[in-house]
């Protein structure tokens, strides 16, 4: 991996008078994502030394070593048993070490003020939010080829849509279609036919698929970057209303993606969804995509973020009722100012089975 | 789920003069297992209260509560817009509120401290682990099931292990067996063929599977619970040598097992192991199992941690050369003060292909 905008991020440091930063991973269900955007590996426990100048240092335990020299793009150093306290000091330059304040925890900072005396441990979480909310070329590339696989993946899928009979069946074709491509799941896929289509993070069942809506929310992670689509299909004969509400909601979807213009605030794009869809409108509109799923910028109410070049993010209002839902989902870059459709298949009214 | 030893917790609390307990899940890479653990469910975002008196509460974002409520097994509280500081106040009582400080971080807690005002946020992360550490009749019950399962589909393996081309069809098949048997994967498996199996943390690769060792450590996650189990099988023709070598580790693991017995210190077997296999041995001896992966007690050099009775971990001494790797892995349970093998397939040397 490693395509980051490496020196903007140095300057930024910089203009905080942070010499090096200093990111870690404790467990499975603790991992910092800017670890991995950093290193280019999710693993369980480590550290990335990011310095001001030069280049970051990935540092692994023994037994790690030698899958982490072959598959991150850093330089690797194995941690020797106890001298954590050495190599950290002297990777540590000057007093003002960044950190992750939004992700280390009280315990760890408390660990590793004694671990390593005489620095000042300053928050730079935001300036790691802002730097991945805006993609360099090489990650707009790789997100490109995530998105279409994403995209083959969902069109083969509907075309066989009539042999699945649970929702079940439809997350594990777009599982093993997945993992075939040589990809990973970005998500655990949504799968939610009929009434269930209304709770927006529902997990699929070993249940007949309804007739109705039907909501498939799924992306894949490419060479670790993420994509993330959603369609709603039908199942059965529709109803001239239940035409009419999706292409209520897919004129509503059509017109935010139009609002993202570089310099927008990405609440005003919020507030026309509300504004359009209601109380049934339950969801965020979206979020920025890359090495995790839901990044930067954040398409919410009263947010200050305003969209510029280089940001992908999702545009998906959605309408949730005890009976049934819609979702629509398409990945958005801004390119010279102007949203460009990374997820152009086919939004149309499709009836698949 | 929510077989948890509740009780125990609650009196632990009281000693501390906490009134409540508030656990959060913050995204996808930052889940607290303490919430699964109260709660029974994985989730991206939401809160946890459990209070010393009665029941514990979740709380969910609105688009999360239909699903919440139906999977979850406490009570469950859907969260309305900007009312949080209000249902927090409501639920935390007292002044003193046990939160998890090895797992939220800097900026949740000064939010916290914003967001309710009035208390005093106390760290009962050593509560938390220590009351997960022993596992209720409950739990065992369920961990035994996990164990069943994993150990179901690593003998259906073995058995066709022939028709296995790459390291990837291997881990694929375990997943796929995983899920036809309604479990999710207790963590990505690894299946390390020839002289990647020296790397302990090795990914299944699409490359063909090699003549030699072959690690493969799998475990299934029933019902929340988790198992993991290690078996090195051997592909080809072996020398007496590598028949001996395995057969070396197997006699190390088996009086591992022998020696955790009830008040034993965890550290003593982790030291026999050492001395047995020497600096090959690099990984950890073992690590406690439950809704998480590596739970207490850990089986680590100097630990103070003993064997309890309810206590379930795994014993996993292994050696990693450059050239090839051999790690033999059960789960046991302490029952009695007596150590009990939970997951008892065959460790004798094998050659599957």
């Amino acid at each position: 991996m490693f395509v980051v905008m490496l020196k903007d991020f140095q300057k930024a440091m910089r203009k905080k008078k942070v010499k090096s930063v200093l990111l870690l991973n404790s467990s499975l269900h603790k991992m910092d994502p800017n670890f991995a955007y950093f290193s280019g590996m999710w693993m369980e426990f480590g550290f990335v030394v990011v310095p001001v100048e030069g280049k970051p240092v990935l540092i692994v335990p023994l037994f790690e070593y030698e899958r982490a020299k072959k598959e991150s793009l850093i330089r690797t150093v194995a941690l020797e048993k106890g001298k954590l306290d050495l190599l950290l000091g002297r990777l540590l330059r000057g007093r003002n070490v960044g950190v992750n304040m939004s992700h280390i925890s009280i315990n760890e900072i408390k660990w590793l003020r004694k671990l390593v005396t005489g620095k000042q441990y300053i928050d730079v979480s935001k300036e790691l939010i802002v730097a991945r909310s805006v993609k360099s070329s090489k990650e707009i590339a790789i997100v490109k080829k995530s998105c279409g696989i994403c995209q083959r993946i969902l069109v083969k899928c509907f075309k066989q849509f009539r042999r699945f009979k649970t929702e079940l069946d439809v997350a594990k074709f777009l599982e093993n279609e997945t993992f075939a491509a040589g990809c990973e799941l970005a998500f655990p896929p949504i799968v939610a036919s009929g009434s269930n289509a209304g709770m927006a993070h529902h997990m699929p069942q070993n249940v007949q698929l309804k007739k109705g809506f039907c909501v498939i929310d799924f992306g894949v992670k490419y060479q670790g970057y993420c994509s993330d689509i959603t369609r709603t299909v039908f199942i059965g004969k529709p109803t001239e209303k239940e035409k009419g509400v999706y292409n209520d909601v897919l004129d509503v979807q059509k017109t935010c993606v139009k609002m993202c213009v570089g310099g927008q605030k990405c609440s005003v794009v919020y507030d026309y969804a509300l504004e359009m869809l209601g109380e049934w409108f339950t969801h965020g509109l979206g979020h920025g995509i890359g090495v995790e799923i839901h990044e930067w910028p954040n398409l919410k109410p009263k947010g200050k973020e305003k969209f510029e070049d280089g940001m992908i993010f999702t545009v998906e209002p959605g309408v949730y009722t005890k009976k049934y839902g819609i979702r629509i989902e398409d990945d958005v870059l801004i390119e010279n100012g102007k949203p460009k459709v990374l997820t152009p298949i086919s939004k149309a009214f499709r009836i698949v089975k």
